[in-house]
């Protein structure tokens, strides 16, 4: 059983402060190497880590995000006024959406039985679509093939399908909408930052109803106007408005919101950028620009349907939102605060190296730094008694020898 | 050539271990700040890193999710039974989906010429439509300005339009559907965490298909119903419903999947939040809610096209999926544990501060913790002898200065 | 006033270098100790967090993409031969679209007034029908019920609705298009990353179009061809085709572009891979696999609308892109590279722990080491006369005692 004196004793032991004994160089040469490296990476973490970075602040990366919008304009296409209805594709003012430029439409389209409309389907004799059957398959680019050889027209033969008849001709030329250059575009796009519950939108306070009539964005003048020419989109993007029209394409409008919640609530505002989504469609000669199909179904009087077929081109506009927000807060703060300290250490190393190797009286250096420690020159027992220790320590003092092993910071000793 | 012995030594000379000599301070102020300091960051890791950030876990963030839903309900609307397929646009059921509440219908819209709606456009001869056109462009409201002026009623003119017509009238105030309300919204969400090829669902397994007819979402009673009353979402979100289905807006649905993959499989549960999420909308006076317009197309007998346009208001959902996993791993445990350990190390720079300036006896503590040696007092030459560098070292010794420069710690000395 | 001398003084005192002092203790097995940990942690530094983690580079995780899908190929169902645009909804060739393989259709709605088709609303009175009204609401499967019991067919009666008439009868079993297994799906896949303005497609530059017409995805011998088939989907997705196009369901395609750039151009290819999303709907017997409802809707002659209403089960597509680039930069190099040098000292706990208790003669390690300096043997004045000084200290040794606590490193002394 432990006696009270001991106890206390324990205690005691427990309550001491353990600090690294420490060699003070008096040298100018390391003295100000040492202070200038101290000073490099005190002046990296209050210049990149603490100021650039803002490692002071906590910050939220999961931005929420509202995007409609509304497109206006009118364009003149195939004998046609056409509206908004007519060329933005979904209409729910979701942040993707086309704005159709050119249309190769194909009209009455019924089920049925007809020739194909593609030169490689020619034909003379059934047997030579046949004979295409059996080699490619009886799927042509406008239905499954029967295998039956049918005028075309007055002197042309092809292969007839089953499937909506007529079959398409895409090799069409048509003409662009070339007013979709002047449409525009109305973004309403709202944030918020779930972890400091912060949201704004783009609309800033300072817009007035006349502004939002009249503005249209541009990078330097009007940044903060949410309506945007599409000709000015496609030329922010790098892009040629006619090509896109009339290949398609897909553009994508980024909108950025990087703020600093710790500055006042004015200055935490939506920046635009423009890019070409689809960059391999400009490069690659596969498969240029952008186009689908689609239909509008009708009835006849005796309930039997038809449609018409539309081939589109058109531009896709994708709204995409990126953004985050920064707020000081004490825990970020304190870690890196810390961690600067600690860092400071580090330049120990470099100074190291260049004391132990480098610099006149190296040898005295290491010396001074290292006190040796041998296996053999302990002595066979260990006795408690306080005096025998001092005694001993003293003989193992007389016979230490000065290590010059810098350890890991020497090199090439 | 080295020989043998003097390569062993070489060995034997990198097979040392090198530790740093320490000062044990046995003063009870600076023991205890000492052991409250290391407790304080021990305290830090283990309560703050370990348990509460869960640093011991390797952390899945790439969520992989689908979300598949369903509304269900009937509405009445314009002397008409409106059913889902009639109020829910895109009808896919995507995450993404608008419910109408209301709508302005015009009906027999086709392409040809027709007086404007608005007042704006009102005239009473050519000349003031076409210096309209002059003035604000050949572009109005419903189609392309032909300058002319034209009979709207028996006692206005307005400018004449070619376009779809005739032109709608969107000031008109139309009811909203109010059975929208008790409409009912079933999400059906599965979640997998591809690192540790974790799946699940929001329908748990304790759920009954008698629960799944029946129950609806609460956050409290029925916190994992996957069925919901859009009436009680708009609530939850803050909203008023029968304003929000008047004006439109976007409300987004939250399902946040936070798990511990260590503990059991039930306890990863997903959890609902609902808010508004266009709420610039609430507060700008410019741009209220939401809505778009959309049209069908039919065609007469004789071919000629005719649409009904409709601009439609609704309550556009976003339902949005997040949400991070973790499980244990020897990495990151690794990692963080040494963390910790070397941060406990940076008490010592608060207690060197105290010790060394504040503590009764900082100079015998700074001459007992510096060693200060300077490059004057270094002796020309160094010698090998073992004889020679004891006494040297004694010498050494007697000429050292207890140094009371403690370095960075020091303040204002 | 500081005279110029304690100026100088001052300054010489801050350009001072401190290091530790250490003990270098040459013993072979503290010292192998020693080595093979700081091995173990070079090791770990090199061979994880630079060569495996790639802890050189800087990482941009905010991918860019574009997807655009076209689908091709032709199904027979119900006696029509379907198109792209009749199977595939919505037509935009946006990342997420549905291939319907499999419709209920009901024909001729008109608004009006007819019996419920399903059995649980059979009724032989009025009175019944007004029961059911009472206990479960007015709303059935197919519209508003009226309270009246109307005849179903020749043998059944049924509570009469209001809506869309006659009412769908989805119990029926209907077969599903088998050609769709065969329906190929081409995916055109653009990426950015905005920080190093990198910019690639999936449509590699050694893709020719002749492959392009040709090729089929295969994950070995084909894994960059962008043509794939809606069979072999499935297939790695671990399904199957006939099951899933029956009940419905959602597959993942994911294209993750985790690409090196400090390596060549070539090297930076796409990586395709197949999952089922909406798994919960394999486990969960209360609501299997994906449906929709969508509509045509026509006008007759005389203007009443009537509509033909579509149950559509079938294939939901969703291509996710995923990715991140890295590229070597000097900051992240630094960091990493001073935590390496730093991290090395922290083997030092651990072979301290071992020299400290469990090594023979650790008590002299412990002497060695630890120098004690405790408060009541301050001598009571601090003389600055180096004379007294060196007395001092000397006297101070002499009562010094080797302290045998080990701080922190020192268990169960």
């Amino acid at each position: 059983m432990p006696t009270l004196s001991s106890r206390m004793n324990c205690v005691a032991n427990f309550f001491t402060y353990e600090t690294t004994k420490s060699v003070v160089v008096k040298s100018w040469t390391i003295g100000v190497i040492n202070r200038a490296v101290q000073l490099l990476i005190v002046s990296y973490f209050i210049g990149w880590v603490f100021l650039h970075e803002k490692a002071y602040q906590v910050r939220d990366t999961a931005i929420e995000s509202s995007v409609v919008t509304k497109v206006k304009g009118f364009g003149k296409y195939a004998n046609q006024v056409m509206d908004v209805v007519d060329y933005v594709t979904p209409p729910q003012g979701t942040s993707v959406f086309v704005i159709i430029t050119k249309q190769i439409v194909t009209e009455n389209q019924m089920q049925g039985f007809c020739p194909e409309s593609e030169a490689r389907y020619r034909c003379r004799s059934d047997s030579e679509c046949q004979k295409l059957i059996s080699a490619t398959g009886s799927v042509s680019s406008a239905g499954i093939l029967t295998g039956r050889c049918v005028k075309y027209n007055q002197t042309l033969h092809t292969c007839e399908i089953q499937g909506w008849c007529p079959a398409e001709v895409d090799t069409v030329d048509v003409p662009i909408m070339l007013e979709a250059e002047n449409f525009t575009l109305f973004i309403k796009n709202s944030i918020r930052f779930p972890l400091f519950n912060f949201e704004k939108g783009n609309l800033l306070p300072d817009l007035t109803v006349q502004d939002i009539r009249r503005c249209h964005f541009h990078p330097i003048s009007q940044p903060f106007c949410p309506i945007l020419r599409l000709g000015d989109i496609v030329k922010f993007a790098g892009q040629d408005f006619t090509n896109l029209a009339s290949t398609g394409g897909v553009v994508g409008i980024k909108i950025g919101w990087v703020c600093d919640l710790d500055q006042s609530w004015d200055r935490c505002v939506p920046s635009y950028s423009f890019t070409r989504l689809d960059s391999v469609s400009q490069k690659n000669s596969i498969s240029r620009g952008y186009n689908f199909r689609y239909a509008k179904y009708y009835r006849h009087g005796n309930g039997t349907e038809y449609r018409t077929l539309m081939k589109a081109f058109g531009i896709r506009f994708d709204v995409l939102v990126y953004g985050n927000a920064g707020k000081f807060n004490i825990i970020p703060t304190l870690i890196n605060a810390v961690a600067a300290f600690t860092s400071v250490g580090v330049g120990t190393v470099l100074c190291d190296i260049i004391l132990l190797n480098f610099l006149k009286g190296a040898e005295q250096y290491k010396a001074k730094k290292f006190e040796e420690v041998t296996e053999v020159n302990l002595p066979p027992a260990v006795s408690t008694s306080p005096v025998y220790r001092s005694s001993q320590t003293l003989g193992g003092r007389s016979e230490e020898k000065q290590s010059t092993d810098s350890g890991a910071y020497s090199i090439g000793l």
